[in-house]
């Protein structure tokens, strides 16, 4: 046997693994009943980079602003550029800049959210790290988790990511408009999904025309008025 | 002071990091001096979920297959998918399946190294797990580290993203057929990664039109007969 194929310093970290997760469990439990007590609802919003969080997030203040008073948390590992998109729109955001690490926790948002405590708000949204596989590990204590996979990257992106689908509430398909461009199958990518998981809800739409954008917001408004 | 902001765990965790990687990094060395005693040169595919890895493998497969012999391992979540596809160009492929784990490791490929050792070849591309942020923190032993960003992710990524391009040696930007319908700044994002990496080589192109294509394989065929 191979003197490289020992699994022992594999099962110490898969222990600090479980320890650490369910330490997160704890924080998120807390910043689940701390959002409660403000009447607050949290999104979680988990994908690749460059699946266009930020601008569905953009459109959705667009829409919604005036209506329901809203706040963001950005996640990334480096750089203000999504925080100060999203202040451009009036909306109070803190940006978590995680110096690589790649994924949000729960302690780092409840960090976040006592920087935007001053403002009243009613719909939290929490931009995730671009990353389609650490963060779905991680439970922010969030009312909703929301998966984006755009047309771009491909309608087999479930079956080979399943982790990010398991324990979300949406799947929003973005960047719609671009089909014509590309060998997306929408079907595919709606089975594979609700293989994975029967009760998710799977949205459609295009952040830029506009496109099922209708039932995004339905959904949200539902929640805020929950 | 919160009682959710002491840092205590994540010294552990850190500590336990440190000791991961540096156990990877002797690994990786060893597994450089195997692919040098065989004549073999590995290079390390990173990127995001569907920004063209295996689209590439194919496309360069088609073009040096007869010249160069060639053999691949691919690294996903879940699914056989990729290596399949491999397999149908005729070229020998391992698939490690890792789980929802995030990264290859220098000693998942080198587990896979021996299941590929009864063929002949001159490269081995390792496709990275999908990923822009957990990959580009372990050395598999390769001689060419290849960082992929596609133009539908958006020319931002280098800052956002930049341990993937420190120690990359080359970075190709993908899907430049599309640059018609992305806003999707090229100087941009070279004049980001050049910052993040001096030595950076930059090529953009495109595996469906072919533009692009000869840099990406006169550097392999440079490289194949090192």
């Amino acid at each position: 046997m191979c003197e490289h194929c020992g699994c022992h310093e594999r099962t110490k970290e898969i222990t600090l693994e479980h320890k650490i997760l369910s330490e997160n469990e704890a924080i998120a439990e807390s910043n689940r009943a701390h959002f409660k007590a403000k009447g607050i609802k949290a999104i979680n919003l988990i994908s690749s980079p460059g699946s266009g969080k930020t601008t569905l997030l953009e459109a959705t203040i667009d829409a919604l602003a005036g209506e329901i008073p809203m706040a963001v948390i950005e996640g990334d590992p480096e750089t203000e550029r999504d925080a100060e998109r999203i202040r451009q729109k009036g909306i109070p955001a803190v940006q978590v800049t995680t110096g690589g690490a790649c994924h949000l926790d729960a302690r780092t948002v409840h960090r976040a959210f006592h920087q935007l405590e001053e403002n009243q708000f009613k719909l939290l949204f929490i931009e995730n790290v671009g990353n389609l596989l650490c963060p779905s590990a991680f439970d922010l204590g969030e009312d909703l988790r929301v998966v984006l996979v755009s047309v771009p990257e491909g309608s087999d992106k479930p079956a080979k990511y399943p982790a990010a689908f398991y324990r979300a509430d949406i799947f929003l398909i973005t960047k719609i408009d671009l089909l014509p461009y590309f060998d997306f199958d929408l079907e595919e990518a709606r089975r594979l999904a609700q293989e994975l998981n029967p009760r998710l809800k799977i949205i459609p739409l295009s952040a830029k025309t506009g496109e099922g954008m209708s039932l995004w917001l339905e959904t949200l408004k539902a929640l805020a008025s929950q």
